[in-house]
């Protein structure tokens, strides 16, 4: 075997481990929580599905490519919950190495296309890496909702922390982030958000 | 929210039962069998990694769309194990009509559109098809050697038949099938795959 493919099998077997890097998220039908392999493949799908509603035009096939890597770098640097604000503050360099050492695995210029495709998805300035953080935020937000608010309550999370920290949504689709506000306001209504901290 | 926004979401919804359909290959940490939905996202980055190596040039976004989407009849048809004949003679005709249903959900365009991607996967016939099939055939045998064998013993599936069944991986890419006969040769050798039945 060539070392360029020793290296690219490497590098898929490598990613195995994103199936065990949980989520707060539970899937649908309550069995047990979301690991980030299965959610980025279905944000892959909303891409494919939703990609009508980008505020800008978009290329759908980069927005797919975005949010396929985009929690690979969580194999060494873990989930880091959106309402832990602790996490979120160390997030950054973890990250960093996570995707030197990961993407490092690769040929140098797969490595290079793929750290590219990941950074243009942190920095949320591209059409498609807005869009594809707007789906980030809205597929939680859904599942959270189907499972009776249970990542929430477990969380301690509210609805105006919801609203504030998915406003990101807005950016990448006006039409996403009405449906968003919707979700909010039926969780509040079934009793499976709280409207604010006590 | 507009009718066609509703039935978008009612898609994405349901496709989060493609994370319960669960495979015979256990995931590389041995902690437990691999679901259907972080297949496809596994192997939606295999087509990233590997496109080089398709024996015919290969538009490599379609690729990752039909492996995406190349499960999701699962959720009604179930996961036909590729060694049990009797499911694989049933798969036809139940797979067909989880696609009636489940692209069923999604607005016309859509519907057409994927259900003609998971078609064209499941025909075969084009070099994106083709190219596919053997990401699909190579990813598990991947698997399986590096978790000792665990889905090949439990389903006493010998060398043989796995040289056999997986000879498709050639008309896809020559490169992947010389390294998947590689990989059964080592399995031999390291006793997690018996060579032939008794």
């Amino acid at each position: 075997m060539s070392e360029r493919l020793t290296a690219q099998i490497a590098f898929i077997l490598e990613i195995d481990r994103l199936k065990s890097i949980l989520r707060q998220t539970w899937i649908s039908d309550m069995s047990r929580r979301e690991n980030s392999a299965e959610h980025s493949w279905q944000l892959a799908l909303m891409a494919m599905t939703l990609s009508e509603h980008a505020n800008e035009p978009v290329d759908v096939n980069r927005v797919v490519r975005m949010v396929l890597l985009h929690d690979i770098v969580e194999i060494d640097a873990g989930d880091a919950f959106l309402y832990d604000d602790a996490a979120q503050a160390m997030k950054a360099e973890r990250e960093k190495a996570a995707a030197d050492r990961i993407f490092g695995l690769l040929p140098e210029d797969l490595c290079g296309e793929f750290r590219a495709t990941w950074e243009e998805f942190e920095a949320g300035e591209s059409a498609e890496a807005r869009f594809a953080q707007s789906l980030d935020r809205l597929m939680p937000m859904m599942l959270n909702y189907v499972t009776e608010g249970r990542a929430w309550q477990a969380n301690g999370v509210t609805a105006d922390r919801v609203l504030k920290r998915c406003k990101v949504i807005d950016e990448g689709s006006h039409a996403l982030w009405a449906h968003a506000q919707e979700v909010v306001a039926a969780a509040v209504r079934d009793g499976y958000l709280l409207p604010a901290r006590d």
